[in-house]
């Protein structure tokens, strides 16, 4: 492979005319979309409509005549065509904390009798803990964290709930959801996903596996907006069964009626909580519009070939400095690479400072995230150079990389 | 009270430089505030940067470097100063129902063996829905719902936590906060007060009566935006001892270790759960900065006035049409008037078609909210002029004006 290679895959990229989408920053290479989506253009100008004229304009009639009170259901099933989900199986709301909150305790309601919640241990935090809350509040419940390996034979007929990420946030290791979705279901064990590195990156298809129910994230690879809303999913079959414990007011069948009796709504609607957050909404939903223009294969077979060209280039340009890949090749993982150095957090603010945007996960992992519609193949071949660099130079070992900042 | 005399009030008023902070429509007389406050300018151009220097040029950085990370504390803390808590006892985070899921859950752990939510008939919706659902999820909880009335009587030793809206959403009545406070801490039990009606409305004073917990909403009399993140307040003395049942890792002593167990902070941080919803945030934090600039006592005091002018006004000169003011004058009410009238929904739109807002709820209340920030006394002299019209010529009466919205 040489420059020349990659830029003939440039000129080849069908999804090359998406970046016109973006505005970045000149000289940024921004390989952590995957933390944090960076605005399409759309994007600023529907969230600069939102604010100036539905809001400051149409005032509190905004939420008939510009249809802010369906903007949960109506980005929701927006989301479902990305992750092979019905469009009345997916709602906007809340973090995804307390989407995994309130379906996981709905998924032990559905399953009375069975009393184990069980996840993996090393799942992103907020699943654990999460989990380890709702498991101290309930009498009947409690968590059991396992190696990855191990999960698929824990299950037994004690397991009320199997909460797993599809793409591992550090490794990028991607579960066999419809392998796991079985194992569950064998033991009549119910499965909720989370698709947080999922969603507008890899080709998820829930109800192609099965699955029950399933969270995730607006703000990585869906640009939805620094702390945008998140998503929840609940298989059909599901819904009017599955109780959500946060039942606030715009899960009631009739929010408007006023009256003191909760009464949930039996579709997808029992699952939004509170009033909808319209501005993250707004934001997230010009994201979502974007990544319904691409096809998703083409998403995803584009963000695996950027993430193994950039294991092939570290490999071949950085060996020798102490730098391990840690992430498998190909579509066993998704669509971010973690490599380890007990450097790395020096390391990725040495990149910063060039311009190379990645991140660390402590203790040692430096996470880079190939977002489709934006990068091109230049540039992971240009993100490999500087980080050859920095290593070669050790222009990473100074005072000032290894100040710790508040957010790592 | 004539015209003229309104106009003096008008020229005497210290507040009426703050109407030039907003930019409201031509035409429109919004007495919808207290639903959904109108855009500060400073909003705006806080929202637009927030989005496009801060997420769209510094990306992933801005967590650091524009104190994305802090300002769930940071706004937190100055809404702090508007209802009588220290900067350390509020926080920004989730919705007005998450919050009150985790407060009162977090109420409920503090006072073990004991049983009983208290609350009271009539309350806004989703504070009873929200207990509905945490006593269903609790083995050892039970919702007890009583008139206002009965309400500090029905105290007892088995009383966790009483939960009450301070400001009513539809009559305005004020609870008399000190007082209940005492009458629930004289018998053990806990308050969680809900301020969604007072913060930048009413001077609520939440140590100075000793309160235990709070919640409130950010979209209303703080102009926060739609659906803006809401606040919650735990006292000090609670702080490190409640548990929040919504453990996310927003809340983690070190959310950046990235470790798989929980350790909540032992400050107010411990109630953020999910990743800070950053462009409601920014909104808020204008709207806030923007009510730190005027006086609380001037406010309430302001707000009061043109409520009790309103209702004078109406009993003067709506008399004879079958409306009837539901709300008390002066300080044991907020700075909203409810009245009823068979027909409200219908009026309610057709002052609405006059550029007079106010809204309606079911199933005959018409509610006028009287935000002292940008309301004139000369607007409120014309909106009863516009209710004497509509009244009067029974322009109300026609199908257009009966057919209902989705949002009522």
């Amino acid at each position: 492979m040489t420059r020349d290679d990659v830029l003939a895959l440039d000129e080849a990229d069908p999804l090359a005319p998406f970046r016109a989408a973006f505005d970045l920053p000149e000289g940024v290479i921004y390989l952590d979309g995957n933390s944090l989506g960076p605005p399409p253009k759309a994007a600023l100008a529907r969230l600069a409509d939102v604010a100036r004229r539905e809001w400051g304009q149409d005032l509190i009639r905004s939420w008939n005549v510009n249809g802010w009170i369906e903007a949960p259901l109506r980005v929701g099933g927006k989301i479902a065509r990305l992750i092979g989900a019905k469009p009345t199986e997916v709602a906007v709301a809340d973090s995804t904390s307390v989407n995994l909150f309130k379906l996981a305790a709905g998924a032990l309601s559905l399953r009375p009798g069975r009393t184990t919640i069980l996840s993996e241990t090393g799942n992103f935090p907020t699943d654990l803990y999460v989990l380890q809350g709702l498991a101290a509040l309930l009498p009947h419940a409690r968590l059991k964290a396992m190696a990855s390996e191990d999960v698929a034979a824990a299950i037994d007929d004690d397991t009320a709930v199997v909460v797993l990420t599809e793409v591992h946030y550090k490794s990028a290791r991607r579960w066999d959801m419809a392998a796991l979705t079985a194992a569950a279901h064998a033991k009549g064990a119910l499965i909720l996903w989370d698709l947080s590195h999922s969603a507008g990156a890899v080709a998820t298809d829930l109800n192609g596996c099965g699955a029950d129910v399933a969270v995730g994230c607006g703000y990585k690879y869906l640009n939805g907006g620094p702390g945008a809303p998140a998503f929840l999913f609940v298989a059909e079959r599901h819904q009017g069964e599955i109780k959500s414990p946060l039942s606030g007011w715009m899960g009631h069948a009739e929010p408007f009626a006023f009256v003191d009796d909760f009464r949930p709504a039996a579709d997808i609607r029992a699952q939004i909580t509170g009033t909808p957050p319209v501005l993250g909404l707004a934001a997230l939903e010009a994201g979502v519009d974007l990544q319904l223009q691409a096809d998703p294969a083409l998403v995803e077979a584009k963000g695996l070939a950027l993430a193994d060209l950039f294991i092939d280039q570290v490999e071949a340009r950085c060996a020798g400095f102490g730098v391990e890949v840690a992430s498998e090749r190909g579509a066993r993982r998704g669509l971010h690479v973690a490599l380890t150095h007990p450097e790395g957090y020096a390391i990725v603010q040495a990149l910063m400072a060039r311009g190379v945007i990645g991140d660390f996960r402590a203790p040692d992992v430096l996470r880079f995230g190939f977002s489709p519609l934006f990068l091109s193949h230049a540039e992971v071949w240009n993100a490999v150079e500087h980080l050859r660099e920095v290593l070669a130079t050790r222009a990473w070992d100074t005072d000032a990389f290894r100040a710790r900042a508040a957010v790592t």
